[in-house]
């Protein structure tokens, strides 16, 4: 039997490329996976889980968070904190599972100052600029206005994608969610992650 | 549409552990892989196919190729040469097809000096000694001792395994197959190997 370190994936992708959606279809068909749940100190929505959704907090928790070295990235959009928290995440590899979290690059960039090269990074891509707009669109009327700020930052989020490891089109969602599932399965056969290698293959010459 | 460079993809393990058997059902499942025939200057036995099988020479020819560098690397065994020929695999390469090969770790080393980071280099395991032991007494009459040498030269041969980027296990054929298949797509996806990605997503910063 074949054993590796477990990892982190991080899958970042522009606003609007459907993210979540693939993240949540990756889960569905690998339940070993552990999901890393973000905390927010924002109000709760209608129809939102605590622990499922966002980890809710309040303003006084999440700055002990932050004050204690709890949260491995954050940022404050608005006056509200989003954040990972670290704890449970080592906890998760520790059990030997692998981890995927869904950030942007910033939480990317944070993710990989800790955990180094057991960061496997993803960048999911819209197939084209036009299909991004058509998805803006059909998620609910935005002014034209916001609308062109919102594309023009997409734009911008695209160039993320240089600094990423592996880079996913987003054109049709299943195939966009077994390619994800393809680069998961392939880095758990990475040599460098096979902590048993030596007891299978013998002492190295 | 996301382009990559194409790579090849070298398919190494111990004597005995269901190599071609992998190698084919991958190429039975990913019909745009070039399979790279290696070319002999030993007799074609019944059944076996020119070009298919083996690209059938003269030693001659052989040594003409050897000459001329057309061969990416080349073995003696019992005065007969087994080797690869380049040519297939540029002409390959150059209308942007994945190559599988299926060579030993002399193959791989001489194949990686010639492509460098083109090349993507998997490990097969049995799934253990025993198993092995099985394998090899299921494929023919062996004598005890023949046995016990081939077994010897399998356990040396498994320490190939610390060289090669990834390490699959050959315990059942399918799920060995579809692994293999992970890594090929992975490798596809990886970031390195896109050559299109500035008209994709954009001048880098």
């Amino acid at each position: 039997m074949i054993k590796h370190r477990p990892f982190l994936i991080v899958v970042s992708a522009p606003s609007g490329s459907g993210k979540t959606t693939i993240v949540r279809m990756v889960l569905q068909k690998m339940n070993d996976l552990f999901y890393s749940v973000s905390a927010t100190t924002r109000k709760k929505r209608a129809g939102e889980v605590d622990g499922k959704d966002y980890i809710f907090v309040s303003h006084e928790t999440f700055a002990k968070w932050i004050d204690e070295g709890k949260v491995v990235e954050w940022a404050e959009i608005y006056g509200e904190y989003y954040g990972t928290p670290k704890e449970p995440i080592d906890r998760a590899l520790k059990e030997g599972r692998d981890v995927i979290l869904d950030l942007d690059i910033h939480g990317k960039r944070a993710l990989e100052k800790l955990y180094g090269k057991d960061v496997v990074s993803v960048f999911l891509l819209p197939p084209s600029i036009e299909e991004l707009r058509r998805r803006l669109i059909s998620r609910g009327a935005e002014s034209p206005e916001k609308l062109k700020l919102r594309l023009a930052l997409s734009k911008e989020e695209m160039k993320w994608g240089y600094e990423y490891d592996y880079i996913v089109l987003n054109d049709i969602r299943e195939v966009a969610t077994d390619n994800v599932i393809s680069i998961i399965k392939a880095e758990r056969m990475r040599r460098e992650r096979i902590v048993n290698l030596k007891e299978i293959v013998g002492d190295e010459d």
